[in-house]
């Protein structure tokens, strides 16, 4: 894309209607922390073709849907799920309502603080930490007891806030198409209702705009009288691979126009978004930047990772389906707001 | 509310904002079909409260949530739920696709065109006929077939299209709500996918705010490779009674400020809406028209009818609660577009 015609896009050409002063900005001021380069060219290209009136590839404003995996594409997925990491911090006020639960796995692992063990908890036992503090209080205790954690929690490599540990260059990308009339939606495989308490304040996606996986919740009166809804250890929706597009049918009822992932559990959802009509752009963040973030794939000699695996298959297949893979150590200029 | 305050909420002091010309109406322009009266001003009362800066009931834009029954609060209900009437007319394409189905129940009684029959039978046949025709084709499949039958099918007392059969002061009530802020959504115990299908062009509610009953997509290849989503026999979210108040946390993840219903299925989303803190407004149709719609309840002596319940213990409540009751006879200048 020529500089003339990404000036074009920047100055509201795209929007094909008035578009707010601040949002008239020079090619420079767009996507600061995106580098110049193919990733960052195809976004503002399919932007482009997406919004001007007179482009064959126009999409009305209601229709402009763009889904956003969120662990490892929206913030930091190593060296667990934030979510995990909240779970099991949770276990000793759980075992302090239940004192019967400490003489019993896996939750005797996970109070001893044995983090090597802990990495090694298997699949059902994690799922009776997650049974344990994810389910069986009201949602409104759930909203307060995650509210409390976010502040007080730090990540165990910046130690910052969780929240603080987003992608700079993805947090303009969100905003660069809302500018540009796109609805941005978070589709993941985490959990909705813990995602959707943050989502506003650290992305600006409100709470209705978050699909993610969700348990099912149950209509109870309090002793007031007054009604309460209470969440409960079954699943409604587990929001990952062929999930994803299922969700995306199911929660909005529309198909994407962009969607954006970095793992296995995206590949579907890209698919989905790509087999539509018109002009559709999937992209992959492709994590080798061991310096400034990560380095894991195991796509294109990465090491392997246990969380957001980028296989060389679904890199293989990003190749031929003409999905963007974006690199971080290349494609971005920063990767947080807080340093480089 | 005297003239003068609704004259002020009228010209957007209500909204806080600026406000589009078109929106300074007088106080006889806006809700031109609600006559004079407690209905109407309680909800004026409520878009002043929720919408002015200056209230102690001042509600942020993107917390203005409204929800409303489909069937029997925004369009007729009677005789036949019009998705049900839409199911047994697809019956004969059905067991054209299936012949061995001509000689099985319920087919067959369908298949016979004997109402009398039809409307004697069992839940168990009704869901064959629902799994049938509703399910086992691809989305876009089934958009078509509903789309179809949406031009063609008359209903039977007006013999309009069915979409010509809502109601034009809930269509004036969901126009005035959005253009206070307020988002307007359909909480419906009909098919999700069948009703966004028309809610947008029929009452201006985009597909993902349309919140149903909803069965399982699965995610399959075609012939061709693309991906498709094919409809299941498996239910994802029973939107009816309790179900209601849990679709809401789920689709939206937020309760809302209003709520409109008009049966024993609308019963605890009203609770829920008015459980919030703040003005929160519960409305309920009362169908006691027999002139211009029907009169059925069997709230206040009307007659029961299987669709639809207004229940006295509903009537009851809703007195107890402070919701608002509204009678058509009474509150209704115009029923519908096309007529009285």
């Amino acid at each position: 894309m020529s500089v003339l015609s990404r000036r074009l896009v920047l100055l509201g050409m795209a929007a094909g209607a008035a578009v707010p002063t601040h949002l008239a900005l020079s090619a420079e001021q767009v996507l600061p922390s995106w580098r110049d380069g193919a990733a960052r060219d195809a976004i503002l290209r399919f932007v482009q073709e997406t919004t001007d009136r007179s482009s064959p590839h126009f999409v009305p404003e209601p229709e402009r849907i763009a889904a956003f995996d969120q662990d490892g594409t929206l913030w930091v997925e190593r060296p667990m799920y934030s979510q995990v990491i909240y779970c099991l911090d949770r276990v000793p006020a759980v075992v302090r309502a239940k004192p019967e639960l400490a003489q019993v796995e896996p939750f005797k692992t996970v109070l001893r603080g044995d983090h090597a063990a802990i990495a090694r908890l298997s699949m059902p036992d994690l799922e009776k930490i997650l049974v344990a503090t994810l389910t069986g209080m009201s949602v409104d205790q759930f909203a307060s007891e995650v509210k409390a954690w976010l502040t007080s929690a730090k990540d165990p490599r910046w130690h910052r806030p969780f929240t603080d540990l987003t992608y700079l260059p993805m947090i303009e990308l969100l905003q660069y198409l809302r500018a540009n009339g796109y609805r941005t939606y978070i589709v993941t495989g985490g959990g909705q209702d813990f995602v959707r308490l943050y989502a506003e304040a650290v992305y600006g996606i409100p709470p209705e705009q978050v699909v993610g996986t969700a348990g099912a919740v149950d209509y109870h009166y309090a002793k007031d009288g007054k009604p309460v809804l209470i969440k409960q250890p079954k699943l409604l929706l587990n929001d990952d691979k062929a999930g994803k597009p299922e969700g995306i049918y199911f929660m909005i009822g529309r198909r994407p126009y962009l969607a954006f992932g970095n793992s296995v559990g995206d590949r579907e959802m890209l698919e989905y978004t790509k087999a539509g009509a018109g002009a559709r752009l999937a992209l992959l963040l492709l994590h080798d930047d061991a310096k400034r973030e990560y380095a894991y794939g195991p796509a294109k000699g990465l090491p392997p990772s246990k969380v957001g695996t980028f296989t060389q298959a679904l890199y293989d297949e990003a190749m031929k389906q003409e999905w963007v893979v974006v690199s971080m150590q290349n494609d971005w200029e920063r990767v947080f707001a807080f340093g480089q």
